[in-house]
């Protein structure tokens, strides 16, 4: 049934339901969640933490393939990742939905599903939010709440500081590549596929002149990481950790990012960037260069932060240190001890294509 | 200029330069605001409220009525109200905004001129959101945040509490029924009009067969209520407050809202619903009925509440008593005595039409 037959109110309805667990009420403070002009809550002791993101259709996503419920899971995921490079801990979502009258009631369920997932992965209630319709694309929108006992800022990087990335970069923009690649039957076998356990058959690449194909489980990792990203959490490190951003635009631009509010410059070795297999292989068969995709990709969903060396060194960190932070120079160092300029390069809305 | 020429990373600083104030940063016990992956800020010892409301537009705005200024203003008042009527007093604003990349720059600083009219109104700062761009229609989304010592529900009303109103509803859904009837040139002039104060020109209006002029002072009220509505506060009525809601589909609607989540009935005298005399002079002119604008325009953005009637004699509340909440009962009951169902009837999205 298309959403205009159904009608606001029970729609509203149906999400009152599928969201509201009494038995969590108590244990989170939650005085009124959905259902009420706003949501009241027992305020948390801990600093808080708000970020809110919002996905367009056309531009933040493609739903030729991306499905509903992939949809719903990145939106939480995406909010969680930045309070997550904030050092928190996320409790409340509200959700904000604009879809059309001819929507099919399919689809609200199954981005419901994705909402529903990432909200048990993260341990979140979901608490408010609002239902508004659409004349052409559709809009979703997040807004995350959660705590944390020491804020971390991107302004707290200092000179000596290593710089350190979770995993690996590039996968999303990978996947994404191969996403535009596909023939419309592969799309759809992607669409269906909600659960990472679950293996994929080999898929169909198109480049406009002809076909070949390409191993579904072999490229798991790179579309699993754009359709659905979880977020990262290093809070194990969070006493020693300096400055910290989750990287969405591309990890040069959001190091940059990190050097302008902290008023200091990076020096980056491009052998030490970490890069998956899977993400070498894929972007060979398609004529793109990884370390491009891996530096400047965006939507990785990783976090970058940085850390005096010695402590990383002693804490046996886990994930990959990629250069230090400077007093001023901003540079890249190849293998062969090449040096290049450290340029913000990456997505940008409204930007120059 | 246009937004695709400026580019995201400006417009973003743009922001951040207009809305950071360091001052407010100590006073507000904001950590980190604008500029970072998430808002950080030291918790309320009060309940915490968290509200939001996205306008689409063609759905939820028509900018060939609503100038920018207007627009800002009014998406901040809307979910201030929404705290208003949870008995809170809000603090954070945090908001989003997909444009197309070829709006006007100046489209922009005007919302963001009226954004920044609202947060002075009403003592706010903003400190986070988003920025993404739409390939057909805008969409403003904001959350707010906000704080109140005693939460005021929905669900509290009892059989015997009166029923309450602020001013007077249907302004504004007569305002809208004037714009739409209005010629071109008159829609520019109220576009143009950001001021109270400002006196309006006689205002032309049609109907497909001729044209009339109405006088543009006398229907100011209507105008404003519709294109910059304040929030309401009846904060020093609060600790006798059994239940509120804001006036946002319908003063009926809405009241069966309140009758929902209690568990109740109401009645409503229809000759005490509160009406201004603007509004009865403009639909009378344009061959509306006044009572059908007051009971089920919407927009109204009035807050509606119960109170043990002998409180609110005895403290003189200064707002209108439409009737009284009942065991079940749902009825309205006009002038002569003659009873009649009382309906949740309003704006509903995907609603049928």
């Amino acid at each position: 049934m298309q959403l205009g037959m159904i009608g606001e109110l029970r729609l509203l309805e149906e999400i009152r339901r599928r969201f509201s667990d009494p038995s969590q009420k108590r244990d989170r403070g939650i005085i009124v969640g959905i259902g009420d002009d706003a949501a009241a809550f027992t305020p948390p002791l801990e600093t808080m933490l708000v970020t809110t993101d919002m996905m367009h259709e056309g531009v933040d996503f493609d739903l030729s393939y991306t499905s509903p419920f992939h949809l719903g899971f990145k939106l939480v995921s995406v909010n969680v990742s930045d309070i997550a490079a904030m050092g928190g801990r996320s409790s409340f979502l509200f959700l904000t939905m604009s879809m059309k009258g001819d929507t099919d009631e399919i689809f609200f369920t199954k981005f419901c599903d994705g909402v529903a997932r990432a909200l048990q992965q993260y341990g979140m209630a979901l608490i408010g939010g609002d239902l508004s319709s659409a004349r052409n694309d559709m809009v979703f929108s997040a807004t995350v709440i959660g705590n944390t006992g020491k804020p971390v800022l991107r302004s707290g990087a200092s000179a000596g500081d290593g710089v350190y990335v979770t995993y690996v970069t590039g996968d999303a923009a990978c996947g994404l590549e191969l996403l535009k690649r596909m023939a419309p039957e592969s799309r759809e076998a992607v669409k269906k596929w909600l659960d990472y356990e679950v293996p994929l058959p080999d898929l169909i690449l198109t480049d406009g002149s002809g076909f070949s194909k390409i191993d579904g489980n072999r490229v798991k990792p790179l579309l699993a990481r754009h359709l659905m990203p979880a977020a990262r959490d290093v809070r194990d490190l969070l006493p020693h950790i300096t400055s910290m951003i989750d990287v969405s635009d591309g990890l040069f631009m959001d190091l940059c990012r990190i050097c302008d509010e902290s008023g200091t410059g990076a020096k980056v070795y491009l052998d030490k960037v970490p890069m998956s297999d899977s993400m070498k292989f894929a972007s060979d068969r398609i004529g793109l260069s990884s370390l491009e995709l891996a530096v400047s990709g965006g939507e990785d969903y990783e976090l970058l932060f940085t850390m005096p060396p010695d402590v990383a060194e002693r804490l046996d960190v886990g994930h990959a240190c990629i250069g230090e932070i400077t007093e001023k120079e901003r540079i890249t160092i190849d293998k062969s001890g090449r040096k290049a300029a450290l340029k913000a390069e990456g997505y940008q809305h409204f930007g120059p294509a």
